[in-house]
């Protein structure tokens, strides 16, 4: 059971859009982790150059061109943890919980 | 208003724990960027000497570690889509339909 | 003293390229491994969907877009590696004599 | 012909390195593109959450462990473009040429 409806559903729907295109031969997890990388670089790609500062001020155009960068990891990494059964929204918190305990507050 | 109830939870969680550090001058967006394709990077380390073959029927040891992985993706993109105000399974969902549309099923 | 006559020769004009671009304030070693890591995607991203066996037959097209993006990554290793004062090719010979005692031949 | 006469020695040293260990096999263009950008990766970490003032006063102890990532990416570039009969060098000589055109010195 996936604790997450949302990412459930846009799972079904990478499935079924992998499916009707014959891709899943393509889509081993080792490819889709490259992928993933490979659009992790093009959603870094907007900021490289860019001061911390201006990075937290971006106009509105550039914006929309990260959010899309965002888009493509999110479709990757959901199609490489449906792959190997893993559900996304529940290691998330589980790590956050981990990272909680291991970094606690107030200390450097 | 974010459409998907688990992803906004883990915002908020995320915000709260990174509040309670004094973190936020760190989490510039171009800091978050660089911070989640570091993650991308050891997401695809398990991979990168195996055959596709392998990478389809990982042990369940390995698939553990890479379920971890995938967490700390979701959990810099879950941040920096916050910084930036981004819906991502909104941004997910319109980019799936710009490629259903951009790659017609039953062609190469 | 750099050990290797061509990459002096580059990182001597690589220097002067940026200088006379005012390009210095973006070549922050912080700048520098961010794009080089941009570059890196590009130089996977045409092999992210072939099959082993196909990334070893490029094209002569492919063969050559995949030597422009070697060479990207080439120009910012230089520029990173002359910024913080890092002998390349001392480096990588000592890292290669580590990896020769680490991996002694014949085991798995 | 390689111009690059300490490029061209660690080629060969690797080509060595790898036959004594039985390593060619792995070595398809593909893997080690993503070896490659697998360290890039680390070459990216420790500057992550640093300002770009701060990467451009690393410590020493910091600064030695960039130069062993700086390294490892020389490494696995020259053993990428020795499989592929790529010549790092010339290739990157070639690309500086486009740039210098490309951005006329004096313009934003």
């Amino acid at each position: 059971m996936n604790t997450d409806d949302s990412l459930s559903a846009l799972a079904v729907r990478l499935d079924q859009f992998a499916r009707a295109r014959d891709w899943p031969r393509f889509h081993s997890p080792k490819n889709l982790a490259s992928a993933l990388i490979v659009e992790a670089a093009e959603l870094l790609e907007p900021f490289q150059w860019l001061t911390e500062e201006e990075s937290r001020q971006l106009p509105a155009e550039r914006r929309q061109a990260v959010a899309e960068e965002c888009a493509d990891v999110l479709l990757y990494l959901v199609q490489l943890a449906s792959a190997l059964g893993i559900d996304l929204v529940a290691e998330a918190q589980r790590k956050l919980e981990i990272n909680e305990r291991r970094f606690p507050p107030g200390r450097a």
